[in-house]
């Protein structure tokens, strides 16, 4: 179900992570008319002064005031705090939402991955947690400054009903803000259905060194994508959700037909940051072992780009 | 069995490939006293004039004149006739061949790879076949020129009982050259327990783009090696040849314990030449699958290799 209304709302928002992703959909929150708070790290300064600006096919936008603050100042609580973090810094982060969370907050995870929500569940009781998949291609091009290159989507799913009481709300101010929203009734098929993708096209783009289309358009490529997406699959099964006749064909085929990509991993990986290979390859691996299963291939991909990461990053220093 | 004695022979041989494994093991044939006649590429002017050069710590050599020919000059039949060229010429090899196999000529295949063997004897059949798997470090330094870096044990093993009674001579002519020998009772067991090494070492090295020394110091690198290493026990297990208990942990210490090397595969790979994919993955993935198994990990790292291989020579073009 996609959605574009324009249905009125009242939600305030916090965005945790001002990059490409959160800075991305704290504009177009803004844009929609909410209330948004952004928490960044190393650009406060630089926002405060300058402002935030997002180019974007949705029109550009330059915030200026922004309500912008560092993790460590007292910040107002909102209805809504987005997590917008790279999942390399997840060992923090339930120290870092603490100050945030308050009975019923709703916390929207945007990350990749799996099991994020089950930690922030177990962490925070009193809130109400919703997974947001975003289908992204935007880039952090310097302080304050994101370029919105390709689609958008996010997708809601409810970790429990009470999340899913709270999504029409969500799915209307995201839409406010020109973005488009869709809901899926089931988390845990959400994700897998999502590593569908991710599990494949960023790590082989990681270690073979290009963008989608390359991949795409290589015999061996296309085959290993299809490899790794069949143990994906079978993953997917293995907890419960199995995937419908037609999924992968289908995805290989939106891929296909996909501008040049570089996925967010790729983009990490030459900027020499820390890769997400813990909940994007080792927490499904997990996941499925615990049920008795392998998945070797997605297996020897991890073990690879966990060698290359700390290769990249060692030269880094 | 290792023997290094001077028995008397007078076994001649035609080495076909004089690189860095046909160059270093003709200059020790000829050390120890036998008549050899080399078959060259590109440095068959240079050799004439200036002599095939190998240093080595059994000795540096300087033979001059050297007996050596093109592929297309008429060439005296010799007794042996040993194959030192890559596998990825292999769809040359018969043709090459034709004009220096007699009846009774014995066949040394020195290749790495699987299957080999069968394909000679198939386009042979006046012919003995025989392997010998060459553990050896050396390279090829210039025009005519080798360097021998370490090891360079032949592991005999014969395709059937005419070859298992021609490798005794064969054993003497090149233990009379310093060269370390051995006999294997099984071609297919000797082969496979190669690959146990091949499969996992050259891969990775050119995958992670490292020396083994590396691979061995990182966690990741070492489980990798590991399950690759357990896969090729499984293909050995599957076509009869199972691998004895404790194999495999002696076939780590002894990489652990080896100076940093560069597999042929990793030279091949920065030297951007074709890399022996076929002989050394494909061939066994195929006569596993023939036997209803197959050998994920395996499988993924070879269509990996295709990829990189296909855009490292794209590249040098």
């Amino acid at each position: 179900m996609t959605l574009n209304t324009s249905t009125p709302h009242d939600l305030s928002f916090t965005i945790f992570g001002t990059g490409a992703l959160g800075g991305f959909y704290g504009s177009r929150l803004l844009a929609g008319g909410s209330t948004v708070r952004f928490i960044a790290h190393s650009d406060v300064d630089f926002i405060r002064r300058e402002g935030l600006r997002v180019d974007s096919p949705l029109g550009d936008q330059h915030h200026q005031p922004v309500e912008v603050y560092r993790d460590s100042d007292v910040i107002p609580r909102s209805d809504v705090v987005c997590v917008g973090l790279k999942s390399t810094q997840n060992h923090r982060l339930v120290e870092l939402l603490e100050p945030l969370i308050g009975e019923g907050t709703l916390i929207l995870n945007l990350q990749n991955g799996l099991t994020m929500e089950e930690e922030l569940v177990e962490a925070f009781p009193q809130a109400v947690v919703v997974a947001g998949l975003c289908f992204l291609c935007s880039n952090k091009v310097g302080p304050g400054h994101i370029t919105h290159l390709d689609y958008g989507l996010v997708s809601f799913a409810p970790f429990d009903e009470r999340g899913r009481e709270q999504i029409p709300a969500l799915m209307a101010a995201f839409s406010a803000g020109g973005v488009k929203v869709e809901s899926q009734p089931s988390l845990p098929q959400a994700r897998w259905r999502k590593l569908a993708w991710n599990i494949p096209f960023n790590g082989l783009s990681v270690l073979l060194d290009v963008d989608t289309n390359r991949i795409m358009a290589d015999p061996d490529g296309r085959v290993l994508a299809e490899q790794l997406m069949a143990e994906v699959a079978l993953g997917a099964e293995t907890c419960g959700v199995p995937f419908d006749e037609g999924f992968m064909p289908k995805l290989m085929q939106i891929t296909e037909a996909m501008t040049p990509y570089a996925p967010s991993m790729r983009l990490d990986y030459l900027a020499k940051r820390e890769l997400e290979i813990e909940f994007m390859y080792e927490r499904p691996l997990r996941e499925v072992s615990k049920r008795g299963v392998r998945l070797p291939a997605v297996e020897a991909v991890a073990r690879q780009l966990r060698f290359v990461d700390r290769h990249n990053r060692d030269q880094a220093r």
